[in-house]
């Protein structure tokens, strides 16, 4: 795989993590010649940012392309895997999943490999994919040092780690980000019962974000619930009286770091 | 109360709250005289970054103050109040509690107020003032006034506010701050158990603050829990099979997302 001449690239996918992913591959001058989606619609709107072309069939797709990267729902790409991967092929298959095994390929490819990008993707928001922690793990020492290399034009923080270890870090991340996510969600919601907009809590979330660069969570966890302010803890439930299961979200968030500093 | 002479003010309390507030104060130009706390040992470690007096008794408070700052745990405040509170006095009473409503002064105090600042503080840990909103309500107009033009010295944003809406303003900045930092630090749980250290998610918690500058939390929103994968939620249930607080936690947060997503 010389540095010069790039292989050329299929997505196979074309939700927020492929299109990310195709546009970074596209950038760091890998041809991505196909983008394969079950719709039209969604295949097509990549594909044309692309210059690619947009195949809703997987019979279709290009025999002779260098990588091959899936970025399917975990279930879709199971089903589909068969029709993906050939054995015979000398090209590189990847898949981005954070928590399918890369020996789900065995069988299947001779060389292949998992390129899992650590980020939330929202079609609508760039990002700067050079900062985004890319995990890799490969088939074999070689597939690795050509997915390093991969991996290297698109960021700068790669680290090769085990599918146990991608496992942990896929359910780390929900918690670190999805979750995080709606708890901003529920205080938005909370906000908006009495007419204050979401905007004066940035400050807030920002700040909460930046402590943990320089403090462990533990060290820097605040509030009611590190205390356990039966007072303060009370009235917050009776304002969630309405919504069962709002107050118990609060109830075992409370507990849970009442306990952690025990 | 001129722009030249600040009036003196009077700490009660030395936790986190208390010791930004009063740096702030100091910072500003306000001789910040006294700080009162239960402990010697705190209130002295405040007192002597201030140069001002350490007192761990109510009655030895200075009487000729213009500002009285209240800073302590809401039950501590409530049952201290009226040995803090003096009718006679022309000075402002503030408190920077987010729940308890500005006419608890009342019959205490003849001028008074709330100064809440919305933001978390860990005393490790400096913090630029100016930037944090700082929420206010007073017993009339001329003492919100007065309060407006000190809270104006601290922060570039000052709101006024409801008792009201300030309590749900602190509901929302617990799920907002400490809730959210409940995440990180359950994150950094799961990958402490495979050998991950935590600095690896950051990227990704600090792209999931700053989306929410652009986008809704809802329109923000990712994860298995979007899409309901019970492939993926399985896993993760699975992998949290001995702790059966955090198999809650998730179970709780999953379906919440997937509700607010219908």
């Amino acid at each position: 795989m010389g540095v010069e001449q790039k292989p050329s690239a299929v997505m196979i996918g074309a939700g927020n993590v492929a299109t990310h992913l195709a546009m970074a591959l596209h950038q760091a001058g890998y041809p991505v010649i196909q983008v394969y989606s079950r719709t039209r619609e969604a295949a097509g709107e990549l594909a044309g940012r692309l210059g690619a072309e947009a195949v809703t069939n997987l019979s279709l797709l290009d025999k002779e392309a260098g990588i091959y990267l899936v970025s399917l729902k975990d279930d879709a790409f199971l089903s589909l895997l068969p029709e993906i991967a050939t054995h015979r092929s000398q090209a590189l298959f990847l898949h981005t999943a954070g928590s399918v095994p890369v020996n789900v390929w065995k069988g299947y490819a001779r060389h292949y490999g998992v390129l899992y990008p650590l980020q939330t993707f929202s079609k609508r928001r760039p990002v700067d994919f050079t900062e985004i922690p890319l995990f890799i793990e490969a088939s074999s020492a070689e597939d690795e040092e050509i997915l390093r290399t991969l991996a290297l034009s698109l960021s700068e923080k790669v680290y090769p780690i085990s599918s146990e270890q991608r496992k942990s870090l896929h359910l780390a991340a929900v918690f670190a980000c999805n979750f995080t996510n709606r708890m901003y969600g529920l205080a938005a919601d909370v906000l908006a019962t009495c007419d204050l907009p979401f905007e004066i809590l940035l400050p807030l979330i920002d700040e909460t974000a930046r402590k943990v660069h320089m403090l462990s969570p533990g060290e820097a966890q605040t509030g009611p619930a590190v205390r356990y302010d039966t007072t303060i803890i009370g009235k917050h439930l009776d304002m969630l009286a309405g919504e069962p299961q709002l107050q118990e979200i609060y109830r075992l968030l409370s507990e849970n770091i009442y306990r952690s500093k025990q």
